[in-house]
């Protein structure tokens, strides 16, 4: 079968490599589609930094080289030993996230911060592939009106998801997004599941602005319009009950530390390069918050399926195929040029 | 009577003024010492910062000038009409904040943080005098074997206590504060009282580690010691459950979050001048935040004062006294020169 396999910094082959067969407990899928993440591009431009070079990793026993891929769906081929709750033809999507089970977040139900965390397509060969094999606990069934493509799309949607419920909002709530690619679209698509309707994004980019208002939205440009005094008059001063930095620069940071209000949160799911100048100043005076989110667990894959299967989401505008043989060209460069929001590998091609 | 009146920076008069007489609502009290605050070296070395300086507060009705301090404790001498709780010769301690009960922070019992607050001592005549008037919602009695040094000290102590309560901690959680100025010994006091036994207390002065170690506490120098390598290997990588910011500095804020448990708060309950560089990835990677806090409600001080009456505090190697008459030069130069830890005018003096 055909795979991405990568060998390290800027070395990404489209090779024949064999087929996996399921062991105990896992199922073998035929992968319909695998999004090309953020963290994909990083491994391939400045990589290895997750993957691990030589050693093999404690939860998959694998190392470099192995198949990248970790947001994806398709259709489940063959089943391993005592696999019970799934059978050959359930159309899946996979939680990518390996846990030990045995560290304090395990242990508390937050295997999002295992110790030893491994992921699928970075520890462990993944979904850039024609098939692929996972632990049947990673497993999810999609309903029949959620689409192989839209399965694709469940991890990161839940990432934002994940990111949305720590922001302790209900359907009354008044919410700012920082920043509209795929993270501020999910978190987008996920406040407006959990009901709001009051939620405005802001992003310098047009483009983004433009993709984000064709699903719906509600943007504000920060290089033309003062967030604040915006935000401090449709409040009557109150300030928003929650903010979300997806965007990942201190002038984001510092506009929602200005636009919260008193107690409330600033989510942040971003991954920032360097410290940040952040004004703690305006968490002190107000007993705001900075929280830190990262990853879901199986309760936001459900949620999102959920949401997903009720016809909350949309691919319209920002979601598009690329054919494996092009996964470097087509996909990789293009979305590091910014010409691209969000790519699905289509193996089959 | 004698009062130190405040006309703007650098100008701070011990001046013959008239007594005040309680009016509706409210008690005269005799101050019998009243602490030199941060906030008060602020006002006189670079304000006026809080103290309005002509349009009165519109709580108060008061701006410049006017008599400076917040944090103080007396006898009450006189009531004024429709007072039925205070009695002459009630020993007290004041809560001296002054708030609206209309605005969504104090109509959530959250009136620290209300919209037009106010203080005694910075909008209206404060307690660095031979007595004050206050209303008596702001009065605590303290028990008769808290003496009226320990009660001027409650506001601060409440500061810290607050702070505390923001920890989320109980008798088996690991803490770790960062200055041991007088909110890093409140900190240190109110944890005690929660009952945790594993406090470490980082400081690199040595005049403030021996001062808080007569206390009882176990200190780090970061100077000569690795905290992260230190509580990585007490807590078997598992990080401590919070961490306090009381010195307001960067490497104080990157210690913190290097030291954090996953899901853990760093609170800050220090005054920032500028935004500091934050290394927020810190947050992302372990799901932690970082918790603003300022000031206290009534169940902090009450809080304080019971566990005073228990025997919690301590003034011994911290506290003094200076007399009013000397204010500036006893008081401020040698709080400001860092001679001193905490004074407590006495205006009797
Ligand atoms: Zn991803
Ligand atoms: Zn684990
Ligand atoms: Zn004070
Ligand atoms: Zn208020």
């Amino acid at each position: 079968m055909r795979a991405a396999v990568y060998y390290g910094k800027n070395k990404l082959e489209i090779e024949d490599v064999p087929e996996p067969t399921p062991g105990e407990g896992q199922v073998k899928i035929k992968v319909s589609r695998n999004g090309i993440c953020g963290t994909d591009l990083h491994e391939y431009y400045d990589g290895p930094i997750f993957i691990p070079p030589t050693d093999p990793h404690p939860l998959t026993g694998q190392c470099m080289p192995l198949t990248l891929g970790h947001e994806f769906s398709g259709v489940v081929t063959e089943i391993g030993p005592n696999v019970t709750d799934i059978r050959e033809g359930d159309r899946v999507t996979i939680e990518p996230i390996y846990r030990c089970g045995e560290c304090r977040p395990c242990r508390t139900g937050h295997y999002n911060l295992c110790n030893v965390i491994g992921f699928h397509g970075l520890m462990a060969d993944g979904g850039m592939a024609e098939y692929t094999v996972v632990p049947s606990n990673q497993v999810h069934k999609l309903p029949d009106n959620v689409s192989l493509e839209m399965g694709a799309l469940v991890e990161p949607m839940s990432v934002a998801y994940h990111a949305a419920t720590l922001g302790e909002v209900n359907d009354q709530s008044r919410a700012l997004i920082y920043g509209a690619g795929p993270i501020g679209i999910g978190l987008w698509f996920a406040l407006r599941g959990m009901g709001l309707t009051e939620i405005d994004v802001v992003e310098p980019s047009e483009t983004r602005r433009r993709s984000i208002e064709a699903l719906g939205a509600r943007t504000l440009d920060p290089t033309k319009q003062d967030v604040t005094a915006l935000i401090a008059d449709r409040t009557n001063g109150n300030g928003v009950d929650a903010a979300f930095d997806a965007a990942g620069v201190a002038p984001a940071v510092q506009s929602a530390l200005e636009c919260l209000g008193e107690r409330r949160p600033l989510i942040s799911v971003a991954i920032y390069e360097k410290p940040l100048p952040t004004p703690l100043i305006n968490l002190v005076l107000r007993e705001r918050r900075i929280q830190g989110t990262i990853c879901y667990t199986a309760a936001d894959y459900s949620a999102v399926i959920d949401l997903m299967a009720k016809g909350h989401y949309n691919t319209t505008g920002w979601v598009e195929d690329v054919p494996l043989s092009g996964v470097v060209e087509k996909g990789f460069e293009q979305l590091r040029a910014g010409q691209k929001m969000k790519l699905l590998v289509d193996p089959t091609t």
